[in-house]
């Protein structure tokens, strides 16, 4: 194989890394804590954009486009907001280059074109969004507003790692405004179910829905609604956010809206969001020693067929037979390629697509064609069949179904083994150290002992889960009374 | 009717922001130069942006992306290119905010945040892609890179006007790495033919290909190729560029390749894009005194269906007639809407639809359900005729094809009308201020001429044709010899 890979166990940071650049997924580039998204990797994200986008105007949201740049005076309107991404804005403050008198060929920062007031480069659009709502809005005729936006967006992170953590991503953003409170929150609620949908039946990836302590609410929001994934090395990864703002935004920029009895009312709001990072979760919770692992639903390549043969009779044959499948596969919309190349052998080719995470491979030979069969072998259990050529297309179908079935199965016994009830802290400890994941324990609802616990271990509050059963108790680390367990976890 | 615009003839600048405006395409946002665009203009977008990406793709090309920020030592290293762009930049220089200590609850750039280097917020992306190149080619293997990226960009303009110069917009750029420059220059014109092929068979839009002066190329490039389209005020707007850009990319960025007799070549390059300017391209050719006139193919909406009734008894009875037809339009593939709100009259929402440029109405009444029939009108000539229900659908679908053929029509016949050669100045100044369009006319071949002409008259060569006669002459303006007309216009 043409490109090793360190394994798991050996050092599970590095592994993710390799993943990321020898499956061709992402580059690192020259400017700090931004990556490139190659081709292969922007295909995936492209799959997963399109089935997102169809979900959320399925549930009757519209895009727009909002500007990039925030002037400083709006973006520090709704102060908690502000406050909170304030340590990581990227900031414009003037609009000209001129030649370098000093340096030639060179360009220095002209100082005569000094903004008046600063930009900021969007770290989310609550601002700049509301600020436009407000010429939106007069009258409960108006509401709801159902809008998304697709945009890149830039926060100065100091430690970044590729998908994960990175200065500038692409996201989308849903910002909604309502006429009532139970609207919004309605919304709020509709919008994580469409998550937690996605991540499930098209990532093959299961969450908990849940609800986030104050500590970990988004700035400016009333309640933050999250899904939690958990990866391969007991690690959570929060994937997908819904947060009710309340009034927030609407009292920050004065928007008001005149109700059924013309009444004055300030607008109710949310705003959802996902990320470039769920492709570092998809990276995380399926891939192996040997490369990635995609979900059929959303991997670029479903199918690749390599042939082997002896010269160019034996190629011909293959090509011509090759071809019809090829038809049939493309004519039941699975994206299917023929690699053919003759610059590598086909042990390489297959490694290669290993690497790349292509979740069925056909192979065939001179002698597969005389008998009529092909061989198949899936990427996820590397299981390998012969199969007749006779109604393939219709097998790799029921294969691909199989793969994503299967694939979600996995990480959900995965997860759902890797929720662990904790009774004292002794237990607490000794699980965040040893099987890791999920860990359910008390905790009293103090912002104090949730950053206690933090200090002392990493570990974070990931949710207050939705689902499941409420049973009441005594807090962790204090013992002081709790409503129901919540899941902590050393977190992504 | 609820929205006055004003007319062409009042006053055409005026025209075009009503349209905008009132079309509810785009919107002025609090950032200088930058729009909000507005989900019904960002469903056109959407349009143009999908069967665009589909041809893309069916030339072989993939998507990716790249970062938004471009460090200033990568910007200034192809000189040319840095050049030309250097006065349109928004840089960025520090990378935090701070609390105000003299000013409660406002924010301040914190001065101990500022960036080692100034970072550009990409006018283009040559110089992050090419540096990225580098670590992609090595050997001829390697070739083509054929690579498009949907992205935002910003260029510090001055004047701005919605869709047609605003300081941030979207666009694609696509960028490809070739062995030779043969097949670079063959790159460079087939995107060019797929620009071509866009504009008339989606926008409805007639183009003229041709290549640009030294004056007009852009900044770094070899040669430019451009469509041009002509709009009814007679000025010229350039509708899509596509560059030959040689090897002085590859040359600044030190991007070379092992060809097949294993000798280290510089890489060849081209660019090409379009942009949301061409929203303002598509309002301004077609649309009149009454509103927007969109061509089917990519209007968001493609027809309305319109109830008039008395009484819950006649609207019940046509509801359900009308969600037979609604069902059989969207079963042929139609974008279609119901409007049964009843916050308007049926005269105010005809209104509406013709302002939105609509292509079809269908209005259909209580008497008309007796009769079995329904009224269809069409956007673009306004001419209004009754059909049976029976087959209206396929009715309907042989119409929206009908309008995309006359839109087209009309509108090169406009342009092709509009086309006038001139033998003496005086007839071209005479033209310019009188008839407009495309005036075509001899050139010395200069720079010094045609920076004379333009300062004389503020008409620019807008292209040297690829296609008709190449009939030699003499200069309009110096009388030296030409090779072939060029085309002048003043333009957007």
């Amino acid at each position: 194989m043409s490109k090793a890979i360190t394994s798991r166990e050996a050092d599970y940071s590095q592994w993710y890394n390799d993943l990321v650049i020898k499956g061709e997924l992402a580059d690192y580039s020259a400017v700090r804590g931004c990556m490139v998204i190659k081709p292969y990797g922007f295909a995936l994200w492209e799959n997963m954009r399109d089935a997102l986008d169809k979900m959320f105007k399925d549930t009757g949201h519209v895009n727009a486009y909002f500007p990039l740049l925030v002037p400083k005076s709006l973006f520090e309107a709704e102060e908690k907001n502000a406050e909170g991404f304030a340590k990581e804005c990227a900031i414009v403050t003037h609009y000209r280059l001129k030649t370098d008198p000093s340096q030639k060929g060179k360009l220095m920062v002209d100082p005569e074109a000094k903004l008046e007031e600063e930009l900021i480069i969007r770290p989310t659009s609550e601002a700049i969004i509301w600020n436009t709502y407000k010429g939106w809005i007069q009258s409960y005729r108006d509401l709801p507003i159902l809008v998304n936006q697709w945009a890149n967006v830039m926060r100065w992170e100091m430690r970044t790692r590729l998908f994960l953590r990175t200065a500038e991503f692409l996201w989308q953003e849903g910002h909604t405004a309502h006429a009532s409170k139970e609207e919004a929150v309605e919304e709020t609620l509709r919008m994580l179910d469409v998550y937690a949908d996605f991540a499930e039946n098209w990532m093959a990836l299961p969450v908990i829905k849940g609800v986030k302590s104050a500590n970990e609410r988004f700035a400016g929001a009333e309640d933050t609604y999250c899904i939690e994934a958990l990866m391969q090395d007991g690690k959570a990864l929060q994937a997908g956010t819904s947060h009710f703002l309340g009034q927030n935004f609407a009292k920050a920029f004065d928007v008001k809206f005149s109700d059924r009895d013309n009444k004055l009312e300030y607008v109710w709001a949310t705003s959802w969001g996902v990320s470039t990072r769920l492709i570092g979760a998809l990276v995380m919770a399926h891939s192996d020693d040997e490369g990635l692992v995609l979900p059929p639903r959303i991997a670029p390549l479903q199918v690749v067929v390599v042939p082997i043969y002896k010269g160019e009779e034996q190629k011909a044959a293959i090509d011509s037979k090759v071809n019809d499948i090829i038809k049939e596969l493309k004519a039941a919309g699975i994206r299917v390629k023929y690699d053919d190349s003759d610059n590598a052998r086909p042990g390489w080719k297959f490694a290669e697509y290993e690497m790349k995470g292509v979740p069925v491979r056909l192979a065939i030979g001179a002698r597969d064609l005389e008998k009529n069969v092909v061989e198949v072998a899936r990427r996820d259990t590397k299981d390998k069949t012969v199969v007749t050529l006779d109604g393939v297309a219709q097998y790799v179908q029921g294969l691909l179904t199989e793969i994503q079935q299967q694939m979600y199965n996995k990480a959900k016994d995965y997860r759902d083994t890797h929720i662990t009830p904790a009774n004292s802290w002794d237990e607490f400890e000794k699980l965040l150290d040893g099987k890791g994941g999920f860990i359910a324990a008390h905790w009293d609802g103090t912002a104090e002992t949730e950053e206690a616990i933090k200090e002392k271990t990493k570990a974070t509050i990931r949710c207050i889960p939705l689902e499941g059963e409420k049973e009441p108790g005594n807090c962790i680390l204090t013992g002081k009374p709790s409503a129901q367990r919540v899941l902590f976890a050393r977190a992504y």
